[in-house]
């Protein structure tokens, strides 16, 4: 998949000023559209997106990933008091008498419900679907309301980080593969982050609030995150100031040495037992040999609820820096983390199942390598038409018509214009357009003849072949190509 | 893909008895599950969908249909009035402030409103998506609430019957590639239905009403459809006496003809257009060798508005019948026709772009399909694992997980157990349950020796290959195998 080379430092800008233009831009006010902050995908996204997604699936597979599916909607009940803050941003349907439902939020909760109500206690699995969140266009720009998610997820009770290293292999794998230039993934606990803000005087209660808060740092600068965590949410300045001298720490295994000895930190029975993991997981990627794009980040907290141990979040890094020059943070493309409550929150009795997992930001990724083929010219077929069956007479449909079904029903991918009378340069127009390589030509003389003229769009070369062998032929030449 | 053979007589029985339970089977009363009539697809469930979906998508692409999506919702506007009686099922979301949305009933009405928006006005498409319908369990029992459709639709102005007879062929390759057994494709002609229904004396008035009853002739019997006409729709009964000699008639083109020369259609324009239309299809289907699949059924009536041409649906037959038995219907597993008005209706000034398509009833193959593999005891792999990592010893961690890397690195796929010391039955059962058909085996004598050792699961062999060699050695077995 030739898609990506590097995209020079004012593409990035020009790129990414397009990710947050406002939703909705295909509406031509021709017709009211369709809903706001959602998108038709044409012919030539499809290509893109099943190109990404080829490369996504097969990663999954290649780790031993079965497939699943759960319905768009799910009971009210199931999704409510799992997102945090962004509960607000759930899809609800309309009470037309029955039970009250909503569209699904991620693929994370509903599969923890699935694990719960088959009794599932191990499981390896990805899931490729949509999901929908009412974001305000005006507050969260670029964002669709309507998007894919392609997670991978092992379900199960394991030795201490294998699952968990496995999850980073994968996030680098499908981030090599689809060469989208250089990238890190931030890793943290969130044993390691509650320990940090109980050393640091955060009081229990506001544990959550304050992680979403500190979960906008790549979003937002530190002075307007420690505003909103003194205005909005009442935390002591102090305590937000003792934050944010950790928030600034970032670094590879080292640094997870360090905190060992941090005086404060090394008194947290939670950030030890998070240190203790993260030193484990190091160790597992070092041995993948993956360890040089693992960054351990105190300022990576995660905005959902449910997590419960590691967290990692893949950003994708302006490659081409100059010395001292800051990367250009494009922002987060993959993202996930342990999460070992969620399944018992569906269990009657409270069974637990831990859980890993990690879900691919494909819509960014696909808009970063549709805009690269268009800053490269790249064209793209959307379709995959083999054959042309063409006339230079009138009065040949009958003849089109048996030709072409000839090929169909020998797996050959053909087409013709609907029209009886068609003129052989719009045919030859047509092929050369869209792509197709062969052209199949029936005409008054190759009837006579009992041949069939089979012509080549790029080197427009002829050659007639004996009406019983094109097939033959053609599929010969479609093998060699 | 062996999917299919023959169903003995009984087998579809309790086939048709099994598709009409209640849906949400699946739920286990452990924890409140899903919402009513949606169901979570297993792993199991998704290799027969992935079967079945990529020979109906490598179908609509060898006759040269691109891909296409839209969002799930839709402005609740672009829905209403586009499906006659059955709107009352439609899904709407709740008004949380915004726009009135509506979950999409079926992918055509969408396609028309994005050919209209985009002022599209030729195009061959195809698009595989979930619908959403409120179908009442009680009324329409095992009938999902969310299905899959796959569509293929040809839009543009194109001379008469060429598209159409396209449709139709594309549907016999898939049932005849599904080996879904004998099958059978209903035509009709929405002008030969209204023309019927005037020379009959039916109101203009109740033309879609009546239409609407018609349409359920293949699910009840004449007397009740009769009835449903006279008493609920209040239609004259021996208008209706006069529908019912008519809907008995099936046959080829021969039927074509003798309809032509009817006292009473033949007075109808309408009427005779389609009978016109239909007599060229056949003489196009006769060309693509399949007009022996094809009936002329003036029953045939199809349920939704937006028709205004050729319609048609697919039905399989109970195939090793008795001279004189009544072929069982199975019921409908493709259908489609022709809209020459739905695009129209989302364009400002009403520029029409006629369109014809069809859909492929996919979630009743799926269940046909997987009921034929249980029949059978055929078992199916949900995972594509080719290798797994295993180690007679303890502390042999680090050199399963370099190991493991490496396969991955290599693009071949791989598991391993994620435990510090496995048993090594443990491991060889699990290759053994799961399909895995080769082991790499790593220990302290291999260690010492540098070498991999290499299992075959089937045969139980072993053989030693130099540890810088394995990954080739791999690569050439799967390659044969």
């Amino acid at each position: 998949m030739p898609l990506l080379g590097l995209l020079p430092r004012r593409a990035w800008a020009s790129l990414l000023s397009q990710l947050l233009r406002p939703p909705c831009a295909s509406c031509t006010g021709a017709v009211r559209c369709q809903s706001q902050g959602t998108r038709d995908l044409s012919p030539q996204h499809m290509v893109v997106r099943e190109k990404i997604l080829d490369l996504v699936i097969s990663c999954f597979k290649r780790h031993g990933a079965k497939g699943m599916d759960t319905p768009a909607f799910e009971l009210k009940e199931t999704l409510t008091e799992k997102y945090g803050e962004d509960s607000g941003l759930m899809y609800d349907l309309k009470d037309q008498g029955g039970e009250l439902l909503s569209l699904r939020y991620d693929l994370t909760v509903p599969f923890a419900r699935y694990l719960a109500m088959n009794k599932v206690k191990k499981m390896k699995r990805y899931h490729v679907g949509k999901v929908w969140r009412r974001e305000s266009p005006t507050i969260v720009q670029g964002r669709y309301r309507e998007f894919c998610q392609c997670d991978f997820d092992i379900a199960g009770q394991f030795d201490p980080m294998i699952p968990d290293a496995e999850c980073l292999k994968i996030m680098c794998e499908i981030l090599s593969g689809l060469q989208l230039g250089d990238f890190l993934i931030k890793v943290n606990d969130r044993r390691i982050v509650d320990g940090m803000f109980a050393v640091c005087g955060v009081p229990e209660s506001k544990f959550r609030a304050i992680c979403s808060s500190i979960d906008k740092l790549d979003k937002m600068a530190w002075k307007d995150v420690r505003h909103e965590m003194v205005v909005k949410k009442g935390l002591a300045p102090e305590v937000a100031d003792r934050i944010g001298d950790y928030v600034q720490c970032h670094g590879g295994v080292s640094l997870v040495e360090q905190m060992f000895q941090d005086p404060r930190l090394s008194q947290n029975k939670q950030a030890l037992e998070g240190l203790g993991d993260l030193k484990l997981l190091f160790e597992y990627l070092t041995l993948f040999g993956i360890a040089d794009k693992i960054s351990f980040d105190l300022s990576l907290a995660r905005g959902l609820d449910y997590y419960t141990g590691v967290i990692y979040e893949a950003m994708l890094l302006q490659t081409p820096t100059q010395a001292g020059e800051e990367p250009l943070n494009v922002g987060s493309v993959a993202a996930g983390g342990r999460y070992d409550g969620l399944v018992g929150m569906f269990d009657p009795k409270g069974h637990k199942v831990p859980c890993v997992g990690l879900s691919i930001g494909v819509e960014r990724i696909f808009y970063i390598v549709e805009q690269r083929m268009k800053t490269k010219g790249e064209k793209v077929r959307t379709t995959e038409t083999q054959v042309f069956v063409a006339t230079p007479q009138k009065n040949f449909l009958q003849e089109r018509l048996k030709l072409i079904a000839e090929l169909w029903d020998s797996g050959i991918k053909a087409e013709m214009l609907y029209k009886n009378n068609p003129k052989l340069l719009t045919q030859l127009h047509y092929c050369e357009s869209t792509g197709i390589p062969l052209v199949v030509i029936i005409g008054e003389q190759e009837l006579k003849e009992g041949v069939i003229k089979i012509r080549s769009v790029a080197s427009r070369e002829e050659v007639a072949i004996k009406r019983e062998n094109f097939v033959a032929e053609i599929q010969k030449r479609l093998s060699e190509s």
